[in-house]
């Protein structure tokens, strides 16, 4: 232990004082920039006041709490907006725990500090994608970006109501990566594998890569009363074999870890009487290992290629994004484990995130690590999404200690 | 040959003078009750008129021409309404044969007359299905149905666009069955059948059912990304491996002419990132034969309780429409293959017909037979719908003769 500790009932408190703050069922609706999320924003950044820090709300929403003193410095957060109508646990947990971690820090009298930050729309309420805020920390957001951006739900630019919230004009922040030894994020695991196997601590080891296909059949549209099958061109059908061959193939080339999915498919013109001149899906797949990444990407190739080859309809692939797997840095990650084993001694579990997180994209420019919690029955995204007060609590515990050993690694 | 002659010149007349009103490119747009429509019911009208008929245009838009003298009488025509800016001959070919017959034969002197029908909305624009007017002409249409029904593109009630035509209030034409022998409907073929085998004329042997069917399949929504595959339950994959079983298994149980066809697929939410929770297909299948028909809907019974039992997502079947087959009468389809041998010898063929039709409706009430002729690439529902002006030509010199033979044997 590093005799700094968590104060985890404070902690516990705090992220159901936060709940509060758009309330909605047993979650939370504070979408980007929405009066909730500015008030969550501002609560926080009073908190910060509290423990001495100097907190900056940025031109795009980001609250920065920079600790006092010379350091070192560790970087602790994750995002504070929600989905629309969904969990209160999702980006709130990363960031009450980088709270609670700074007040622990600061009450031990160091060694160092933590600087908070919580980011703005990792949930990606703007077109543009996700990870607005840590993109913006990171300085891969234009001025034009921001000026093309519209909320996806219609509440209107992302210039209108930065406006509305007072923030329009303020410089936007930008990482001083020199400052930091590392990044912690803290986040629910939103999947199953911790509660399934009993386990209350996830040990980040990456973070996935999503690449993502637009896979498109050209047929013959068709009535489909007078047109004999002989004949048919079929695009919905092409696509259907293609479908049948990934779910054949795929278990055999990918990794332990991998996913993949298809998440839409459109028939055109979708009506009952007409045979389908146009088929597409969407196909996705996920893993961290880049090496499983490539031999997925080319078994779809050659798949697709395939029935484009056997025909009656072609058939083409567009990637329409491919992101590179964040490796966890070995240092933070260390620290992570060590924690873990500490105060949650064979109830822990090294793992992938299979969901993408603010930490991927400060992981290229700050040793970056992460830590689950579990999420009850997996549950995520949904305003039923929840974690047990015990497993929140405990959290807290590993989560302080791993920033602490941080610091207390800073300078090696 | 009868003695009685189709003038096939004028008929290719009349169908090029009736394709100006409401031209669209080089086919029609005519909606039921549509300010064209009204038009080119006005138009038949007249025609009839100029020949000695009794012209009734009732309360839906029914036009009928009751032939002069004592008999015997036979009952011809389609619908005169398109669809949406499509072609120029599906329904108003079958009306200007009509039109034609009547005139050859009130030329001739008889014997015996043709009364001339043109349905109304054979093509479906109003709620409540296709074939309103000939449903209407037997006694199916409701007065509640009519208060209940509306256009699907918007452009009001049934009631509403009855009253701006002047028709709201007219009774409706009833059917007398006892003053026919015969029914017969000309149509182009809609497919490619005539015409990839060089064939000139089709007789109709009977008009398929179409069966059809909502499939849904039950699994969880769940992040893509943090559902390991294992634990997944998603319902577009157990919708695929359905549609995959029904194309390896209806080849092996259908008939020479059956066809199937799955025109829409819903993933939902239908999102890249989230394995879909719910999905359905709407299946549709069409044959002439009763006993496949009946074949076609165990096996797609059987395969779905396959894919229900294996799991991991339930499967449930709806039938959301299950028609009766429509044979030809032997009587009137002998004359038109009396007919096509006579004038078309070696060009005709002896087949089913894959789409729906008015004659479906008088089937049952009166002995009824069609004809087509070949459609072009077999295209229909569209602008470019298109026949040959020999084919027409021909088509008519068929139609004229069947029509005498049926007159000629109506006391028979």
């Amino acid at each position: 232990m590093t005799g700094i500790e968590a104060n985890a009932e404070r902690a516990l408190a705090d992220l159901y004082e936060l709940r509060r703050i758009g309330a909605y069922k047993t979650g939370v609706h504070r979408p980007t920039l929405s009066p909730q999320d500015i008030e969550s924003r501002e609560w926080l950044a009073s908190k910060l006041r509290a423990i001495g820090h100097d907190v900056t709300i940025d031109g795009i929403a980001n609250v920065m709490g920079r600790a006092p003193g010379a350091g070192p410095f560790v970087l602790a957060g994750s995002h504070i907006e929600s989905q629309n109508q969904a969990g209160w646990l999702d980006g709130a947990l990363g960031v009450i725990y980088a709270l609670e971690a700074a007040r622990a820090v600061a009450e031990a009298g160091g060694p160092g500090g933590v600087d908070v930050i919580a980011f703005a729309d990792e949930e990606g309420h703007f077109s543009g994608g996700s990870f607005l805020g840590s993109e913006s920390f990171v300085g891969d957001v234009s001025e034009a970006m921001m000026d093309a951006s519209q909320d996806r739900s219609g509440r209107g630019s992302l210039r209108g109501l930065l406006a509305e919230a007072g923030l329009a004009g303020r410089p936007r922040l930008a990482l001083e990566k020199d400052r930091y030894s590392a990044f912690l994020e803290a986040h629910i695991e939103q999947g199953r594998r911790l509660e399934d196997d009993g386990l209350r601590i996830g040990v980040v080891t990456s973070i996935v890569a999503i690449w993502q296909y637009r896979i498109t059949f050209e047929g013959d549209q068709n009535h489909a009363g007078t047109t004999r099958m002989a004949i048919r061109r079929d695009a919905g059908k092409a696509l259907m074999r293609l479908w049948h061959r990934i779910e054949e193939e795929f278990p055999k080339i990918v990794g332990p870890d991998s996913v993949w999915t298809v998440g839409r498919v459109t028939l055109e013109p979708g009506a009952p009487s007409i045979i389908p001149g146009h088929a597409e899906m969407l196909f996705q797949f996920r893993d961290a290992d880049q090496a499983i990444l490539d031999r997925m990407d080319a078994t779809l190739r050659t798949l697709v290629a395939e029935i484009d080859a056997e025909g009656p309809c072609p058939a083409s692939i567009k990637p329409l994004g491919q992101s590179t797997p964040a490796i966890m840095a070995p240092g933070p990650q260390s620290c992570v484990l060590e924690a873990a084993q500490a105060l949650a001694p064979d109830h822990h579990l090294v793992m992938p995130s299979g969901a993408g997180h603010d930490a991927q994209v400060i992981a290229p420019h700050v040793p970056s690590a992460m830590m689950f919690v579990p999420s009850i029955g997996g549950i995520s995204h949904h305003w039923s999404e929840n974690t047990s007060d015990e497993d929140l609590k405990l959290g807290a515990q590993v989560y302080v200690d791993a920033i602490a050993r941080m610091l207390s690694h800073a300078n090696d």
